[in-house]
């Protein structure tokens, strides 16, 4: 994240406070976003904003930067919510909020966080942002909600189409569609239609890749348990793909592990699990459409972005974007 | 509530999905709004802008039901989180939404909802309103992790001030002070100064009586489980004055019982609780505690309401208000 946009979440975010109690409140809040991550989104955004003349320093630059801590916050108490929802080990290196500080205070905290988003949104001072934060919101939670019913219910019978209606709505327009949307916005110009198609097929190569580096990542850069989606039962296209074809002895240990509570899933199940998922081809089959995703939303992005007055931003957008979807951890 | 309130409630929220799972997410949102929450919170607002010249059906009128929308879902999306953070049994009289669907569900249903809270603030066209709200919500999450945070932490060396700063933070602003203020905003008015003190004041003792219920109340008319902040370890005023004159063994008993999880409570140990509770005069103390900070509040906030243009909604905020901080259920 850029040095001057963590300094604007610092000076939003209070820090002290008579009583100790509500100071830990704070630091929690602090914690996250404090961890450094890597700000893929708001770089987007303010990239995206240059893109569309907004120059760094000039006219829009400072409501470019808000707009920015409002997408990094929104990430923030999101992550907070989902190591919940997921009860994760670890969230960048370190434990999870609420493995630190319990359920309870976690869970308020990423509230209170939530709140302080929409004041970085206020401090930008561009109305026209609202409805798309609101919309990123109703859509995240909406897939966020798709992908915690499949496991709540048990729900093993989906496709690549359900896996891709799913990522679509809880990773592309957070990630993808509504940084370069408000980047446009912010320089007062009108968002190209195809920020959204492209968007969503990136943000699917994105988290496609995300999957297989929790099966295959190096833990360190990472930052998450290896193997922990497994553990946490997520309908990932590789396993969804791979139970299409599996021999049915290995799709039964499969759904009997999986009907289990974290808790209580076996570690030699689970290695074996992953032995026969990369053993399997599903790994690059997955990788396959993951490509084929970020093959078709790079070349949108160019088109969409064929009109943006300033060509470096314009080309640095469609370098980030390549990284993103082909991201190595 | 108002039904054309609860009308506006439900026309802002989505319905119908093609998925039925995400239709399950958007039932979710709706169910404790329709569970039939009393709207004192939301009356309060009316009332206020009435009083201060906004008619019904006139000028002023939508925007002051979409404030008043707004804070009925701020009030709901708080209640579903906070029933996960106490693990809560019901609410409203029936099951609390994460017993329904499990944690990770509801606590998602809540940040949606959340979202669909500033949806109905801007609708309702008063930017003013945007720094109450965010107050609003910052003080209540300050509120909510004091009172959390002694649970987590263990801490029953607490005192009435103690008591008071957290009920302040975390009932005063949401119940009173944001609701009379932003009534005074819609209808263009500056809201008196006093209404901050009168709230927290009026708010102390809705919080109180709402202790109280907890242990003496009808089940029925109260909506939760009866003895349910003992059981979740509630630090209440009530608890914190039997504590500073119990008898040694009773108060060892008492925190004994208080470090283990709910699930190990032993209900026979509660009700002896409950019994030394009941019979040591707290109650009664408590009692008069709520009664003094009730008699204060009204007088100020009939001072705060004297220059109202109407004067019958004025007298009807003071009539609610009593009824509130005198509270019967």
């Amino acid at each position: 994240m850029r040095p001057e946009l963590l300094q604007k979440i610092r000076t939003l975010l209070p820090e002290h406070h008579p009583r100790p109690e509500i100071e830990l409140l704070y630091a929690m809040m602090r914690d996250y976003p404090e961890r450094g991550g890597k700000g893929v989104r708001s770089e987007l955004l303010l990239l995206s904003a240059q893109a569309h003349g907004v120059t760094v320093g000039g006219a829009g630059w400072e409501s470019a930067l808000w707009l920015a801590a409002t997408l990094e916050l929104f990430q923030n108490w999101v992550l907070i919510h989902d190591d919940i929802a997921d009860d994760s080990e670890e969230r960048r290196g370190q434990p999870a909020l609420h493995r630190q500080y319990g359920v309870p205070l976690a869970l308020n905290a990423g509230d209170a966080l939530h709140a302080y988003m929409w004041g970085a949104l206020f401090r930008s001072g561009v109305p026209e942002a609202h409805s798309e934060i609101l919309s990123m919101i109703h859509r995240t939670a909406e897939g966020q909600h798709l992908d915690l019913a499949w496991v709540q219910q048990g729900q093993w019978n989906l496709n690549a189409t359900d896996y891709l209606d799913m990522v679509r709505l809880k990773t592309g327009y957070y990630t993808v569609v509504i940084p370069l949307r408000l980047g446009a916005i912010v320089a007062g110009a009108l968002p190209d239609p195809r920020f959204e198609e492209a968007g969503v097929a990136l943000g699917a190569a994105f988290q496609i890749r995300d999957d297989v580096l929790n099966l295959i990542g190096d833990a360190g850069a990472y930052g998450k348990e290896i193997g922990g989606d497994l553990l946490e039962g997520k309908r990932t296209l590789i396993v969804l793909r791979w139970l299409e074809t599996a021999p049915q002895e290995q799709r039964q240990t499969f759904l009997t592990e999986m009907a289990k509570p974290r808790q209580d899933k076996q570690p030699g199940v689970i290695s074996q699990l992953l032995e026969w998922l990369l053993g399997s081809g599903a790994v690059q089959e997955a990788q396959g459409v993951a490509d084929t995703q970020a093959e078709r939303g790079l070349a949108l992005l160019e088109q969409a972005l064929q009109g943006a007055p300033d060509r470096q931003a314009a080309q640095t957008i469609l370098v980030l974007a390549e990284g993103l979807a082909k991201r190595q951890a």
